[in-house]
């Protein structure tokens, strides 16, 4: 299993494992709720205006190939990546919804619907029982209804549109992720991440200075 | 006092103070051992024969000015940055050395040249005294003896030449810094830092990544 600590120099550490101790399968496809961008800010501001500021929640999964470092991030199409995560309902926490989109998004098809509320089925899911939330690693905020993302709130902006947490989150040794047909997943090394956001857009692009104080204990 | 603390949802949190109560006096120059990058290249390469990788460790100070955090940073002349901080001996801990660092670049002159060994005035340095050594922010990669360094050690390269790591320290409420007349010292707001390398170099325009997870709490 894995584990998470911090020792005398501060240095935190997880166990990360092999990509093939990990099998993936397919699913029903998720339709995205948004076909573009302009729809997607369109959307956002409507719920702002009901629901205030957007809180979304993603994970980071680390497998290693050969002893590198690699991500596991999701392709819509064939452009857009994206981390598995999403956005919290206005009195959910933010653990509660993590664990509510990874399931949704990568757990068994027989929880992907079942698990809309924090409590359900908690005790058989299996991304409930063997994958565990970490530590907070990285920030974004967005000022304004656009692309545009920052790791930290603009001077003089009161209200951000949204506020987006990245999780690390400790895998077992072993796991089968369910990936809806219309994704597909990868896993992505540090070094390709890096310096990249137009491939994999900003914040993705900056995870390895997100990661860079983790040790990575390579199982 | 500063404070650190990190809550159920996984935040870490540090007291920040306006600059104002701060004082910022001048101390003799210390002149830095390499004129060019050249220069000091070749030392890193005939010390990592001699000693190994280097080690070397980093302080971020950071304070606010009118509610945004700022970072202090030092400037040699007019073009080059850094932070305060430097090589460690052998087999110094990151944390004396940082300490030695702190005190010989930032510290009241009388204790820039005592502060040579971890035990050296311990008790009476204001350093020591009042500025702790928060968490690991941030670890940066040099692969070879170039000014290129990464978030994350690259792919096949055993032994990187320097490893490099940035700890947040927490400042008290007021504090004189005695900086090196060859020196000045100012106070950058993260959004100036942001996407900026070509000014601050790429590991100092990287702050505002490695600092995205913190919460400050302007005091
Ligand atoms: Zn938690
Ligand atoms: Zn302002
Ligand atoms: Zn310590
Ligand atoms: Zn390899």
């Amino acid at each position: 299993m894995s584990s998470a600590s911090a020792s005398a120099q501060h240095v935190s550490s997880y166990d990360i494992y092999d990509v093939r101790q990990y099998a993936f399968s397919y699913k029903d496809a998720q339709p995205e709720k948004d076909t573009s961008v302009a729809a997607r800010m369109a959307r956002h501001r409507e719920l702002y205006y009901n629901r205030g500021a957007r809180r979304t929640v993603e994970a980071l999964l680390i497998v290693h190939v050969h002893q590198h470092p690699h991500v596991l991030v999701l392709q819509i199409g064939n452009t857009f990546f994206k981390l598995p995560g999403g956005r919290c309902r206005p009195d959910e926490s933010e653990h509660d919804c993590l664990y509510r989109k990874l399931t949704k998004r990568l757990g068994p098809p027989s929880f992907a619907n079942a698990a809309t509320t924090a409590v359900t089925a908690a005790a058989e899911d299996p991304i409930r029982r063997r994958v565990s939330i970490g530590e907070l690693v990285a920030v974004w905020y967005r000022p304004n209804f656009e692309n545009l993302m920052y790791p930290y709130c603009p001077p003089h902006i009161t209200s951000p549109k949204e506020v987006r947490k990245l999780y690390i989150c400790a895998l077992p040794a072993s796991f089968e992720f369910h990936v809806p047909r219309n994704f597909k997943m990868f896993a992505v090394p540090l070094f390709h991440l890096y310096d990249n956001p137009k491939r994999y857009g900003s914040h993705i692009a900056k995870i390895p200075e997100a990661l860079s104080r983790f040790h990575f204990n390579r199982v």
